[in-house]
């Protein structure tokens, strides 16, 4: 008995109760061989709507869901490495654990970011089975997390179908002692901000050089996405009334000119003061507010956790719990 | 016993065949009492595989798939009426012959356009079953089908995963006797015609206005995208080299200025002589080479058929057979 | 002796001093015959750089400055009608006054917006006279205010290149007893805002019926540019977080699917209740911090002035007179 | 007596002719100090007009033109370096030689692309003296010509007000025996073929790398400009119908994802083999006709003469005479 791969067989079935609505069932789709009972079934369903003459083919003839394309942009996804070095198993460890901690059979919405540990989040959550993911619903924050998924054949959908999402996790360019984050180092952090926002949980991984205690530490630039008619402006109020001097415009390197982000818009980088990051929130709202800023890359009291992979294999955990942010750090796998 | 709407029960199943991919059986989730057998294959799932300490909860508490938000314009989505007048009941007819002789079982990739006929289509689309329509893909030519096929519950994809469609369905704003066509009055022409020309079968649905012997008889502009920065040329080249002398900008209403296209371009309506309609892959070609054009709203050699909704009921069938368009007349419902 | 209109004829010169920026001096260009001091100031010229065989010829065949196409749209330009009706009458004595009160001869760089009384503001820019309107730069709003500047041959200039403009006129659409304003009916109020917030002084003219105490009387939504990726997630918190139930997605008349905005972005509709309308500056931040945002129509402590037309034929004139908004009526022409 | 820089000083006018057009008359603006002549001059031009009660404000308090502000990007635009290597000299006289034999005083209307020798062009046209370069406007192609124009204190123009240009001076990526080029390593081909075409004379300048018999010999991929929504059907198409397995999708380094190109688009490379490229017409306009595509970067029959500096200092000059494609060499300066 010829059976395809990946359908389940029900060798005698001796009874199947159709309910409501029985169009929701794909069952018998699978079934790989008449039987007394199927047959049955299909009668059943015949008689209960419009004649469809060619219901017999689908039953015996089923064709599977089609395959979504790989994007085809002769670049290759990040796919995770077979062996790993030190601090690789590090960051795979700390998206395996956000993911085992954060991203729960009962999550069904789940937004996806970008950065280098990223690829593993991936990973972990096809490890957890087509079974669970079958019914899941993937919203990538950009180009490359679209590809991800497709290439892990999860399923994408759109924020503006699912404008709240369970668990979205996503990469950071860098992560203070209170969990506020800098982000936009790809120009995407407008797409990150809708996501981290829609989420009922916001989860950041990354490795070890983008845990800080103040933001601005080793990634002195906030990226500013600007509309390009305002930026000229834009420029003049953070050099002159918001003190970042050396805020400039980001210059592309594959092509001429500036960077244009995916949404058409250019990106300023802006370093501040110290005592500036200081109150990320602050100066967030502050520089959101100028005419012209289309999205800040400041996240401030978004995320609940954040997983580190560390030099030496371990895992720093920061977490949310009742208003503190408790650091702890587990060993290497 | 309670069983949750849309769920299967199996009452008792002898065997369960686990083949290579176990993953790809969704059944198990939707049984909604374990059984000896359902307990034997899950623990062969956890066996086989890394320990999934959730694996019990998801056996019992089966979530559905999310179901995608209706787009919240705070438009009404045009769906059909309950009551039709003589017109709509033959664009209903040509809609629903349409899709009763295109759209098969076995097509899995389905583009849907736009036009007042296209929602009889997505209505008969929904009529084939939920069975069928679980595993298609709906592929928008633009916002308002993209909306249809939410609020119809059909499965929504993008272009670049599924660069190659079975059938579109789509309107136009004229069909000649060659079925050639001019599209372009809502500005998505050319996102309809990439989903024209990545489908194996184009069909075309309208009323009977749209229904001419030749291009130019009732719509006589020929929208065409150009990018914003090269319009004032291109229209310079319409009036002067290829004709067009009275070629304008298309303006806006609802905003001040020119109507911008959904991929950020301007939509200039060129009116041609009639002699250079009654060639118009070599008009549409001409057109295109010029510097600045992005998409021309002549779609030609791209149609196999077309169904016109006459005033009287009846449908006219323009078809493609062996090279040569026939045209037949179906009578009213 | 035949000279062309528009230059200057010197009879006779009998010194030139050559500063020491010799190339600013345009008069030579003008001189309609060699003299020997002009002879003299040539040679002197020629001697100081390097040698330009075609000196002689500049100086004896003037070429004028190439005079910009008017913007081929094929759309009539909203010009002044030359037999006006009361209103009319009372509109254009607004925008005259306007000018007179507020665009000084010191005043080099004029933003330009939109709305039907500012054809009229031009008019009287003009009036002013080619002589020192050479000298100035005019900053459109948009695609209309730079259709406007183009056929009365003013001069055209970037707001990045100029970012500080000495004085902006502009429409609006509601503007209140503190001489804040709604704007954005156009979808035109991002650039609008920034050539306001530029602008040294910013000034409204308008017809008597945007003239009221409360913003949000007669024109009830706030116009907000967002996102197209982040629109419905905008849509759900002005709905649930911010009081605007009815807030809805601008859909376009000219395209199918919504408006987009010269900035590629979508434009919100939202209606909020009277209390909220009472505090615009805060209600414009909360709004404008909502990620997806991209600027709201509501222009808080921006305007000096504002100057309506009346039913009557009369000017009213608000203004800002320190701290106070003063009110006054002027009698019609 | 104390005169600002860059005025004239007229120290004795016996006679001012009034001409038809007295308001284009600047003289007065720059007269410092007031005469008989001025003053009577003065009372003429108040007479013959409605009385302007600035005028005298204007005689005597004269405010040059605003200067507009060079693009603030915080990078330095690529200014002409002052010592020079033997390539930089052979680039630089070939500028030289290609702005001294197309750009004439006559010409008013002047193109500037991209590319490492334009900077030289730029040098040189400044070197032809504001007299001349006062009544001239130039047409960026880019972000960065724009910014070299300003920086330069040239007058910026629109190509949309300016449809007609009379000489358009760019780089190119490779140069072939007949003049054709490839252009699109900067993704701004579309603007420049925009330039290229509208002008009467369009001149290559670049370094002796770009100088080949064919085209692809050192440039395999030809740059093409897609609309982001029809990117992998274009890439399909390119793969299997139009020869160019090895078509990508060009990635961005400075942000995520792939380039965006200044018109919001993006940019496949696609290299084809030879026999292909022998005729790059044909190729164009077989790419240009796919649905999707925006601009091709293959430029035919469009330059009349194309200047490379060579290694030894010395210029290799290609230009079309009477049909034919002269090829000489000027020995270094």
């Amino acid at each position: 008995m010829a059976v395809t791969e990946g359908s389940l067989f029900l060798e005698t079935v001796h009874m199947i109760h159709v309910l409501a609505a029985p169009a929701k069932l794909p069952l018998i789709l699978f079934a790989s061989r008449p039987s007394a009972t199927t047959t049955a079934f299909r009668r059943s369903v015949t008689a209960n709507r419009m004649p469809l003459p060619y219901v017999d083919e689908i039953l015996t003839n089923a064709i599977p869901r089609p395959v979504p394309m790989p994007v085809p942009t002769g670049s290759a996804v990040p796919m995770t490495p077979t062996k790993l070095s030190v601090i690789e198993q590090s960051k795979r460890l700390a998206a395996y654990t956000a993911v085992d901690q954060h991203i729960l059979p009962h999550h069904k919405v789940i937004g996806i970011g970008s950065g280098s540990t990223v690829p593993y989040v991936v990973e972990r959550i096809v490890q957890q089975g087509e079974q669970l993911n079958k019914d899941r619903v993937f919203i990538p924050t950009g180009f490359q997390s679209k590809e991800l998924i497709v290439v892990s054949k999860l399923s994408l959908g759109d924020v503006d179908q699912f404008p709240t999402i369970d668990v979205t996790v996503d990469g950071a360019d860098e992560v203070d002692s209170e969990l506020n984050c800098i982000k936009g180092g790809g120009a995407c952090h407008l797409r990150e901000k809708v996501l981290a926002e829609a989420a009922e949980t916001f989860v950041l991984v990354a490795d070890y050089r983008k845990n800080v205690q103040y933001l601005g530490t080793n990634f002195p630039g906030v990226p500013i996405e600007v509309v390009p008619f305002a930026y000229a402006k834009v420029l003049q109020n953070l050099h002159h009334r918001l003190g970042s001097p050396n805020a400039t415009l980001r210059m592309a390197k594959a092509k001429a000119g500036p960077v244009v982000s995916d949404n058409g818009n250019f990106i300023i980088d802006a370093p501040f003061p110290v005592e500036a990051m200081r109150d990320p929130y602050k100066l967030m709202a502050r520089i959101k507010l100028l005419t012209g800023v289309v999205e800040v890359g400041l996240f401030c009291h978004m995320a609940q956790a954040a997983y580190f992979g560390n030099q030496d294999g371990s895992v720093t955990v920061k977490s949310r719990l009742e208003g503190e942010v408790i650091e702890e750090t587990l060993p290497s796998a």
